[in-house]
C-alpha cells in the first residue's frame, strides 16, 4: 500500500542542542556525570538491575525528604505529576482543601483540586510574602479543610514559606498536610517527618540537576501501579541523588544560600529592588522587581542572544514585573552568580543605555 | 537543625548498568545515536531549539503514523499515559465502549475506561486469533458505542489485529476508533489517516527503539497543556525516529517481517509451536507455546544468567502456557534473531536434558 505522507526532510538534518548557562527559575544544568549516565545501555524495568537503581533513589530521597516513608519513589512525570498525584490521592469529591497562596503554584494547586472535585479555599500572603502560622492556624479553623496545600518555594514569586509548627496544627485538625518542594528542595531545610508533612514532592530538574521527566515524592501511605518506566532518567536522577549525598544536606543548603546571599548583594549593590521581603526569600529562585522604564523581556532576549544565559521573567501574579534568577544545582557556585550578574547589568545596559546603576546597597 | 536519616552508602557505590540483548516485548536495545543524544545539555521546555526538536518529532510521527493530523505530538508518559489520554479524552461518564478483546491490553483498556465511568463492552476473540470484520460489525450494532477501541498488536498474545474497513464502519456508526499500536508501528504497516482512525498512540520503546518515557500520539482533535517536558527524552526520540523516517517505512516494516519469518522458521524447526494463528501473527512479538514439563521461568531465568538475553514469559491470559520474544527496531537483525534462537534452545536444553527437539518444520 502506498505511503502518502512523506518522511520530512527536516529529520535529515543533524540534531541541534547549544550548550547554555539556564540561570531561570529550573530546568537548571546537569552535572556531566549525570548527563553521561542517560547515555548507558537500556535495561528492561522489571530487570534487577532497574530495581537496584530504584532502591538506591528511594535511600537516597529518604536522606534528601529527611523521611522514614516506605512509600518515598519517583513518578514518571514532571514535577506537576507530583502535584497531580498528591492531591488526587488523598482529595475524595466534596473534601474541603485549604491552599496557601504565595504565588502562582498556589493558584495551581487550587485549579487542580476544583477540577477533582474538591471544596477549595484560600489563604493569601501578601505579596512578596510568606504566611504566618497564625495566619494557616485561623484559615484552617475557619474552613476545617481535610488537605492543606503548601508551596515551600514558590518559584513565580521567589517567596520562602516556613512549615515548622504546621504539621502539628494540621494533625491536631485532622487535616493532612502536602508541601510542594519542586523548587525549594536542596536550597533550604526541609525536615518530612520532623516537620509532620504527610505528602511531598520535588522537581528532579532543579537543585538535583536531573533531566525532567521523573518527580520524586513521598507520602505516609500510597499504592502504585507499575509501567515502563523510563531507565535512562533512572539514571540520571540516581545519579543526581548521589552526587546531592556526597555533598551532604548541610553543604547542599549551605552552597545555595551562600549564592543567594551574594547575588542579593550583587542585585543591591547595582541599585535593584528584590520583590520577595528579605525574611521570605527563597535561596533558589529570586525576583528582582523589573525597574520602570526597562522592558523585560527585551533584556531576557538580549541575555540569551548574547550570552546563552537564561534570565527570566515573571509568571502568574508576577507576570511582567519581576525578572527570576535561579541558582540551582550545579548553578549554585559563585563563577555562575558573577556571571549571571554581569550579563544582567550588560543586558539591562544594552536595552535601557541610560540606565542609572545606583550604588544602593542598603536597599529592602 | 540536625539530619536524622542518613545519606546511603549505597550511593557512594558507582551505578551499574549492563548490557542486554533485549530480545522481550520492550523496551528493546536503542542505536547507539539515540543514547548518544540523550547525553546533550539540558535546554529549557520552552526555548526554540526545544520546540524545534518537538516540531521534528511531530513531522516525523506524521510520516510514521501516516497522517496530516495537526494534533501529533508525544506525552510525557509510558504508553500507559498513551491509553489514558486517549480513552480519558475520548470518554464522556456514561458512554458506551467497545473493547476488541485479543489479548492482556484489551483488559487493560476495559478496566481503565470503567474508571472513567464509562459504560464498557467486550468483543472477544478466540485465543491466538484476532477479530473478524463481521465480528467487529455485530459487536458495534449490538452495544452501540460511542468508542471502539482496538490493540493493533498485543504483546501478550502476539496477536494483530486487522484494521482495514474499521474505520469505515465506525464511521457509519457514529462511533470514534481508538487504536493502540504500541508493540506494532513500524513491524507491520499502518494508515492512520486512510484507515479512518480518530486516535493512536504507540510505545517509544518499542520498534523506535528511542527510552521509555515519551509516547507519540496522535488525534484528530485535542488542546493540551504544557509542563517541563524531558528535553533529553525528546534529543532520543528525535535521533530514533529520524533513524525510522532514514530507513523509511517500507524497509523498516520488511525488516521487522523478514525477522519474523526467520524467528517462525527456527522456531517450527526444533519443533516448538507458536501461539498466534498465522493469519494474526504480529511480526514484533513473537509467542511460543510453553512445551509441556518445560520451566518456562527457569528458561527465561537462565538465558539471561548465562547469554544476558532477555526472553519473556506471557502476561495477563497468556501468563505461563508462552514465551514472549521481540524482535523491535535495532533487534530485528537477523544476526540477533540467530542469536535469540541459539540461546533460547540452549536454555532449554539447559533446563530440560531430554527436552526432544523435533525437526518439524511443518508444525502449524
Amino acid at each position: 500500500m502506498e505511503y502518502r505522507v512523506s518522511a520530512p526532510e527536516v529529520l535529515r538534518e543533524p540534531l541541534v542542542v547549544p550548550d547554555k548557562l539556564l540561570m531561570g527559575p529550573g530546568p537548571s544544568n546537569a552535572h556531566p556525570r549525570v548527563l553521561e549516565a542517560m547515555s548507558r545501555p537500556i535495561l528492561g524495568h522489571l530487570h534487577p538491575e532497574t530495581l537496584k537503581i530504584m532502591d538506591d533513589i528511594k535511600a537516597g530521597m529518604r536522606y534528601l525528604f529527611q523521611t522514614n516513608n516506605a512509600a518515598t519513589f519517583c513518578l514518571s512525570a514532571s514535577g506537576h505529576g507530583g502535584m497531580e498525584a498528591t492531591l488526587c490521592n488523598l482529595l475524595e469529591d466534596g473534601d474541603v482543601v485549604l491552599i496557601g497562596h504565595t504565588g502562582h503554584w498556589g493558584d495551581r494547586a487550587a485549579d487542580m483540586a476544583s477540577r477533582y472535585g474538591a471544596d477549595v479555599h484560600m489563604v493569601r500572603a501578601s505579596s512578596g510574602s510568606s504566611l504566618t502560622l497564625a495566619e494557616i492556624k485561623r484559615a484552617i479553623e475557619t474552613h476545617r479543610p481535610s488537605v492543606l496545600f503548601l508551596t515551600q518555594g514558590d518559584s513565580s514569586t521567589g517567596v520562602l514559606q516556613p512549615l515548622e509548627g504546621v504539621g502539628a496544627l494540621c494533625r491536631a485538625n485532622d487535616c493532612l498536610l502536602i508541601v510542594d518542594t519542586v523548587a525549594s528542595l536542596g536550597g533550604t531545610p526541609f525536615h518530612m517527618d520532623r516537620w509532620e508533612i504527610d505528602a511531598v514532592y520535588t522537581g528532579s530538574q532543579k537543585v538535583l540537576g536531573a533531566p525532567p521527566g521523573i518527580t520524586p515524592i513521598s507520602f505516609n501511605h500510597r499504592a502504585v501501579y507499575h509501567h515502563t518506566i523510563s531507565s535512562t532518567l533512572l539514571y540520571g536522577l540516581r545519579e543526581a541523588i548521589a552526587l546531592a549525598c556526597a555533598e551532604s544536606i548541610p553543604s547542599l543548603i549551605a552552597r545555595h544560600q551562600d549564592c543567594a546571599k551574594r547575588l542579593y548583594d550583587g542585585l543591591l549593590g547595582i541599585g535593584l529592588e528584590l520583590y520577595a521581603q528579605e525574611r521570605d526569600r527563597l535561596a533558589t529562585v529570586t525576583t528582582i522587581r523589573v525597574p520602570p522604564g526597562v522592558d523585560w523581556l527585551q533584556v531576557s532576549q538580549y541575555a540569551m542572544k548574547t550570552y546563552l544565559v537564561e534570565i527570566s521573567g515573571g509568571l502568574g501574579p508576577t507576570a511582567g514585573q519581576v525578572f527570576r534568577i535561579g541558582l540551582m544545582g550545579q548553578n549554585a557556585t559563585s563563577e555562575r552568580v558573577d556571571r549571571v550578574l554581569q550579563v544582567f547589568r550588560d543586558a539591562i545596559k544594552a536595552v535601557k543605555p541610560d540606565f542609572a546603576f545606583r550604588r544602593n546597597a542598603s536597599k529592602m
